[in-house]
């Protein structure tokens, strides 16, 4: 949030100072046909007026009415692991930014490391979401708007999250889990399949997915930018006045 | 965060032809002693300028130049259970409401809800501790500023506190432990001296009393409406510009 200092008040008044003399002046020399009269009513004025404005602009700065809270959204991306969900939503988060609105970027794998103690089971990925809820809805609270990008393959939590934050528009990004599998340059595709991670999302448990959600982005067909471009103009269109 | 709507612009706009017509209108009296074409002047001033003041606002609007940040802080209540501190940020947060700044409160008990896991060992709490200082930085990232209660029994807990976060100003509720015990509406005490409770701070834990805390607050001298009176005056001196 911001808050208007003095030297931009005082900025605004000169240029509106000259847009305002400049039409009294016409005015009085439309009328008189005296430039010189013209003249003296715009400096005359000029004086008066600068610090009028000024004084009409800091009244105004504490007055609260007549203010909209901005609306904010949370955008949600859920895929199976390496489906390329941090690479868009970090790419989007750069984008959005560019609208000047309060934005924070939460990925799954910032959040894990601050809580580490939680497991990949159903009830511990489900309890999982509902601190990610938790703390979306606090930053709505306070107008920040959310990119979130977490695999979330269970139905009941992304519903969870739907039900516990406004704005909730979900962005599923699709990828055949065989893609996926040649992306996995982490190597964690490998350690799943072969037994060392357990609850793995398109290996040893399930994806659920989506479907309800705004966006489905196709990575065999869309390229990153492609994908960016699709997601920025729906934000732009529905969720950013 | 809130944006200007387009009548809050025009009722600016006429509140501004107020004071600017009746100047106009005064100066060209004034020149040339008449009154007739003083308000000739005035109503056609009036006409051209309602229109280019509302244009003018509008294009400010989307200058960001001159515009300050809000600089957050975060209040950081301490002290043994039961000590007041819940009782006494309460209050400080509804009374720094009134400011209307962005603000969050945040309990102990609130978030020990949300992540229900943690222990009160010395390093379960030095761990939960950056939890929460995580989640204050990301508030302040967004221009919020928190008012946290949390026991908080140890320095290196509240050292990292410190430093994680912005403008922290901690408050020491000072109560001795004998008169914790006698509020303890809870039966909290009365579990942790049963040794039903274990790392009960105060009982068989330590309270380490902040030695650097910008606020103490004597609970044995002062009344919650004298100690909120305190907290809020000093954060009006010091924060909120």
């Amino acid at each position: 949030m911001y808050k208007e200092t003095n030297l931009r008040s005082v900025v605004k008044g000169v240029s509106w100072r000259v847009v305002a003399t400049s039409t009294t002046m016409g005015i009085v020399y439309v009328f008189f046909g005296n430039l010189e009269l013209a003249i003296a009513t715009g400096v005359l004025e000029t004086a008066a007026k600068v610090g009028l404005y000024w004084g009409h602009e800091k009244a105004w700065q504490r007055v609260r009415w007549g203010k909209k809270r901005i609306d904010p959204f949370n955008l949600w991306f859920t895929g199976l692991p390496l489906s390329g969900k941090t690479t868009i939503a970090d790419r989007v988060y750069e984008e959005l930014q560019k609208l000047h609105i309060p934005l924070e970027r939460i990925d799954s794998k910032d959040i894990r490391e601050l809580i580490p103690d939680i497991g990949y089971s159903r009830e511990d990925r489900n309890r999982h979401m509902k601190r990610i809820g938790n703390l979306i809805k606090t930053l709505q609270n306070n107008s920040v708007s959310t990119v979130a990008s977490f695999v979330s393959p269970y139905r009941e939590s992304r519903k969870a999250i739907r039900e516990m934050v406004k704005n909730n528009v979900v962005v599923y990004v699709k990828a055949d889990v065989e893609t996926c599998k040649k992306r996995d340059y982490k190597g964690a595709y490998a350690k799943a399949m072969s037994g060392e991670y357990q609850n793995f999302s398109g290996v040893n448990d399930v994806y659920e997915e989506p479907q309800h959600a705004e966006i489905v982005i196709d990575t065999d067909k869309l390229s990153v930018d492609e994908a960016v471009d699709i997601i920025v103009k729906y934000i732009k269109k529905n969720n950013v006045k």
